[in-house]
This record gives C-alpha cells, structure tokens and sequence, in this order.
C-alpha cells in the first residue's frame, strides 16, 4: 500500500463531498476533539454549536484544526486535515449575509450529529437551545489517500 | 432523539471494542488531528508511529485527546472522548515489559490505518521506516450517546 499526499484540488472536493467530522480546539495545552457536522462553500467551513467547553475554549483560542475521512476500504481511503481559525457569525447586521450563507448551507443538510438542535441531558441538567454559527477560516490544508 | 452522557464502564467497553480512532496534539495553541490505530488494555492506549510532527508535538507537549466513535444510525451513535498524557515507549530494559505489553496488544488486530509500517511517499520523500510504541495514560474520559 502506498500513501500519497493529495492535491489542493482533491482536499477541496473531500471539504465539499463530506458533512461531518471532526473538530479540534485546545485550553492551556490540552487539546479537546468534538465530532461535528458542517458544510463547505469553496472556501470556508460552517458550522454551529452550543455554548459549552468547545465554544469556551475557541473563543480563548481560535486556532482549530478540523479532520474528516472517506473510508471505503483499509486499502482505499482519504482523510484532510485543516488547520484554521474559528471566527463566530453574531446576529449583528455586520454578518447577516454571512450567517445567511451558512443558514443556507447547512439547512440543506441533515447535521444529525450535532446536539446543537436536539435536547441535551447532560449531567443531568439540560442544556439550553442556542445554537450559534461558526465560521472556520483555512489557514492551510493536507491530505493523504491510498489505493 | 435524547443524548446522554455514558457511564465510566460503558466508555471503557467502547475503547475495548474499538480499534481506530483519532489522536490530537499541540504545539503552540495549534492543534492536529490524524487518524490513527490503537489497542486499549483497560488502563492505558497503546499505539505507534514513524517519527513525524505528531511525535515531536507530542514529546515537546505530551497532553493528548482521543476520540472514538461508533456510529450505527443517525439515531444510534456513541462516542468517547479521552484526555490524556503521551509517554513513548523506548528500546529500553525498564520498558520492554509494556513494550511486550504494546506488541501483544497491537499485533493481535490489522491496524490498518496507521501507516508506520507502510511505505509512505510525502511530498516526494520516501518516509523512513523507524516505528515507535507509545502509551496514552488516561487522565479523565467523557462519553456521550444517543439511542
């Protein structure tokens, strides 16, 4: 089996192939990986989220990194790895027409994963519902595929 | 569809039963993620790996997340998520028992992901071949399921 970097051009066509994976932020040097459903338009990744410990920790620190992977067989796979910046979309007039492209982005797609729309018992306290879009800016991106 | 956070036991049985999942690792408030293979003995994850910039992210800052997941349907998933600390596992007297330890684990399962022992040509460069074992002492580990 040989592994092989991918192109831009093939990462890309990943991003906008996928809808979930996975998202990592890090507190005070301790990383905290969270899977996540979110759509690509070409350029950046959106997403959205409910206040937690993973809202908490990218607000502190915007450096994220987001991983997805296709897997068909363990002899023919793909996975990216993004290495980006975390920025949120405020329901400020500034980012209305952003938040209007991540609205429409995502909306076509069931995010099942994400709790941010589902009732959470955590702890048993549950979670308030207030989903708020994020952005994630690529800073830069790798990609290995085999078969 | 309710979420909820899982019991110590039933974290554990999850690391048991799987054996792909993926690592994160910092340098300088930059986190990255890649995919890997890993046995769990109850106690610890055990791995390994080329020398590469996870290793040397995780020798300069060995403070280490683990995610697994197991999903069977959007509404049926279960996912672990383990903080803990990287220690590698040298060719040395006082480590050849969790070496041995290491080897029986890992070898028992095709670890087919990983590409330590796979011919991997990045960016034109043939990467050496020179796997080490390394453990991840678990500090804390959260699960959260649904269905």
């Amino acid at each position: 089996m040989i592994i092989r970097d991918m192109t831009r051009a093939e990462c890309t066509q990943l991003l906008e192939k996928l809808r979930f994976g996975r998202i990592a932020c890090v507190e005070d040097g301790q990383p905290y990986i969270v899977p996540f459903g979110f759509a690509f338009d070409g350029h950046a990744i959106y997403s959205f989220a409910t206040v937690g410990t993973r809202i908490r920790w990218m607000r502190a620190n915007p450096l994220v990194c987001v991983e997805v992977e296709d897997i068909v067989s363990p002899q023919n796979w793909r996975t990216v790895i993004v290495f980006g910046r975390y920025m949120e979309l405020p329901e400020t007039p500034e980012f209305a027409a952003e938040r209007a492209t991540a609205h429409r982005l995502l909306s076509g797609h069931k995010l099942w994963w994400e709790p941010g729309f589902v009732r959470t018992v955590s702890h048993e306290i549950e979670r308030p519902l207030d989903p708020g879009y994020f952005r994630v800016a690529i800073d830069r991106m790798t990609g290995h595929c085999a078969g």
